[in-house]
């Protein structure tokens, strides 16, 4: 049981728990290109089951896919100034092709905003070419100092769609509608109870209007930016010139959105659900459903085990069998680390009374049942453990959200308690920049169904807004 | 029809025509980035059925994906020295991480044989851990002067497979069966009829012992490579110093394999497949199967309209329906461009017969059925047009391959026919170079089902080898 041992307890040290974690249950390798880690195949499945599932989201509501170059020239990047000044400080830059020396350096995209945009300019000429909605699945640059597997990378996977679209209206509701494919997805899939709300101007992404972000927040009490969608208004449409003509025959800038999410989600599954045995995943995300452990050789045992898989195949659950020659201690174990939603213990004794027995990764609970209900209980485990864990987290979250309406109260909070602070601001970035420097803490986004009638947790003048802050990943 | 008009004919101007269609149909688009091109969302389309289609197979026969870094240290890349000596002029250098140098330099990965074998070095003790079966579908650079979409480009869409494995044997099995995966896909999917085999030591993988190659012809008589598998001995596995105990208590060093395809098989379709109209693509591998063009908007055609979409939907048949405001005969035409295998017109006066039109893109044959049959008829139409694509195109490649047997007769053909030459050759390279300076044909891959009776057709001298020579893209 070495594996177990060998991962340090959350409580004593989150972040040694987290690589830990991360290492031993084969998602993630370090290379020797520093800054730059390889995804193993264990977490690389559960990314394709992210891609999946989102892509067909995306193509399901009009979305189609392309492939931007990757290099983006220093001047297509100092088009829009907001932006460049955001970016600039942290890509990569290509100075040499082969032994020739470029006239113009070019950086590696850390997102594709100019790109989309010079392409835009290109193809849009009427109405009749609007809404244009497109995405791109590919790897982008951001030249990080310290980084750490999922959370914070040179090399990033993700997604970016970028749109455009010939009313402000329709732009603003195009930025809403993916930031709810976003949060139906984390809740649903991932188990992960999100915050979704606008960020501060302070937060925002550079260049953009309102940036929308999804908060999810970690066993440790700290947030995770868990993706983003942004509204541009017409900004970088003026700035490259683009126009189209509208139905009423003028010349008109239309209206952009663009919205992303990344490999960091792999980060939340872990840090949400994770325990000190190793990562747990949700059965809707999970790379492998059922890990089926026949113990012994016997062949009642080995028949059984046949017997459920072949089940199981007919259900399309994905299961693996180990059959290595580990002891079933050990196998035990491993599978745990790797946070198989269920496990299926097939043994000499249980087969006498005609039954297997289930483990829950959530729980760890066992459960007994005759061999010819496996598949159908199966089924509901799943369901059941999905909405357990989703429950288990959003129960953690709630308790973990605090309400602070005076500063003294913040003060007090933001010493002892991690987790996020809900409170009152009155919109001024000087109360805003107080928190994050005597308290490391970010606003993470505006609650905008709440009505306020308090005043300023900094300053003490009236409200304007009702807010999350919170330390981040 | 100016959509037509403007393809310039292919006989007259072969590059032209490709550059025609590629644009028109809408599957590539030039950027402001030098040598990097978009691929569009209808181009993209195609190679997502490319990728999920190769990934089920590389999956059935048990590789698993990751994902390497994309940036390759030089200290990294010069271990192995055939291979930097083949590389290095071609690569493209970051040397700034924001507004700092870098202390070394990083190559963004025009391959990934050295970031696998160093990651392999770190897991590979036991062969227990053999076979590596693993495969990555990213993004290289290689630095190309001259680029034309698909075919030569700074940017490349791919897959690339790098395995480790115990024995020789099984490394050179890996290497062939994943050509044969490829060949396989090639005939059966894209519709072309590939030549495979082994290279010549000069034309092969830098670093490698074997390469094995698949070669297309195009309509021009002039070869393209369409993908490649290595077998690479033990060169890198010694230069990493990549060892396992083997079962008998040896040390010992493993043997490798990589192969790879990529968006340049788009290339091929368009320039075996296409026509004086536009692209056409091969069923099995076409985005949209069926475009559905409802002639004038009368309730009947509507009412069809709806009825067989119904029909194609329940047959999981991809179409589309082209219902814009154009006329019946530029939709025809952009349907022809766009090369959908079939294109289905419904229209009044073929209703009153209870019949509709369908129109194969291949022979551009017109049959009229009636309106029960269209699902049935379509299916067994989309394999009859599979294999006379594959018919025709390989009937066309076999007229164009000629049979040299001295070199005055390889002179005439070389200095007057398109194709490939079939020859002999004693397996010296001065000969091989005399042909390549002579004529620019380079050899293509050795037929080893052939014994050899003749002479070496440069030389005169016993040949060893029959080989094919061509021009290539």
């Amino acid at each position: 049981m070495s594996l177990v041992k060998d991962i340090t307890s959350r409580d004593e040290n989150f972040a040694e728990w987290y690589t830990d974690v991360v290492k031993k249950a084969g998602l993630v390798d370090y290379s020797s290109v520093k800054g730059s880690m390889i995804i193993c195949p264990y977490g690389y499945a559960i990314w394709e089951n992210i891609e999946k599932i989102l892509d067909q989201k995306f193509k399901e509501t009009g979305h189609e896919n392309v492939q931007m170059p990757m290099f983006i020239p220093e001047s297509l990047l100092n088009v829009e100034k907001e932006h460049v000044q955001g970016f600039a400080p942290e890509v990569a830059w290509v100075t040499h092709g082969g032994s020739d020396k470029l006239e113009e350096r070019l950086c590696v995209r850390p997102t594709s905003e100019v790109l989309f945009c010079d392409y835009y300019k290109k193809i849009i000429k009427s109405y009749r070419d609007l809404p244009k909605l497109y995405n791109q699945w590919c790897t982008i640059v951001r030249w990080e100092k310290t980084t750490r597997p999922f959370l914070r990378s040179r090399e990033i996977l993700w997604q970016e769609g970028h749109t455009m679209h010939a009313t402000e209206e329709e732009a603003v509701n195009e930025a809403l509608r993916m930031l709810h494919i976003y949060e139906d997805f984390q809740r649903n899939v991932l188990a992960i109870p999100v915050i979704v709300g606008k960020k501060t101007e302070k937060e925002k992404f550079a260049g953009a209007v309102a940036s929308y972000s999804l908060e999810a927040m970690m066993y440790d009490g700290v947030a995770l930016q868990n993706g983003t969608s942004h509204y541009f208004g017409n900004g970088f449409a003026k700035a490259f010139g683009i126009q189209f003509l509208d139905k009423d025959n003028t010349l008109k800038t239309p209206y952009q959105t663009s919205w992303g999410v990344s490999t960091r989600m792999i980060g939340s599954i872990i840090m949400v659900h994770g325990d000190d045995r190793g990562l747990v995943l949700p059965p809707n995300i999970a790379p492998i459903k059922a890990i089926i452990i026949p113990i012994g050789d016997d062949e009642p045992v080995l028949n059984a085990t046949h017997l459920v898989c072949d089940e199981l195949k007919k259900l399309n659950i994905s299961y693996k069998v180990d059959d290595s020659n580990k002891t079933p201690g050990f196998k035990f174990a491993e599978a745990e680390v790797k946070g198989y939603p269920v496990r299926i213990e097939i043994g000499k004794r249980d087969l006498e009374n005609g039954e297997v027995t289930l483990v829950r990764r959530d729980t760890l609970e066992k459960i007994k049942v005759s061999m010819d209900e496996v598949a159908s209980c199966l089924t509901s485990l799943f369901d059941e453990i999905q909405k357990n864990m989703y429950d288990t987290a959003l129960k953690r979250r709630d308790q973990m959200i605090y309400e602070a309406n005076t500063w003294d109260e913040f003060q007090e909070i933001a010493k002892s308690k991690p987790g996020f602070i809900k409170s009152n601001w009155c919109g001024d970035e000087a109360c805003e920049n107080k928190i994050k420097d005597e308290f490391s803490m970010k606003s993470r986004c505006l609650i905008s169904d709440e009505e306020i009638h308090t005043n300023c947790v900094v300053c003490g003048k009236k409200a304007k807004y009702r807010l999350y802050f919170g330390k981040q990943y």
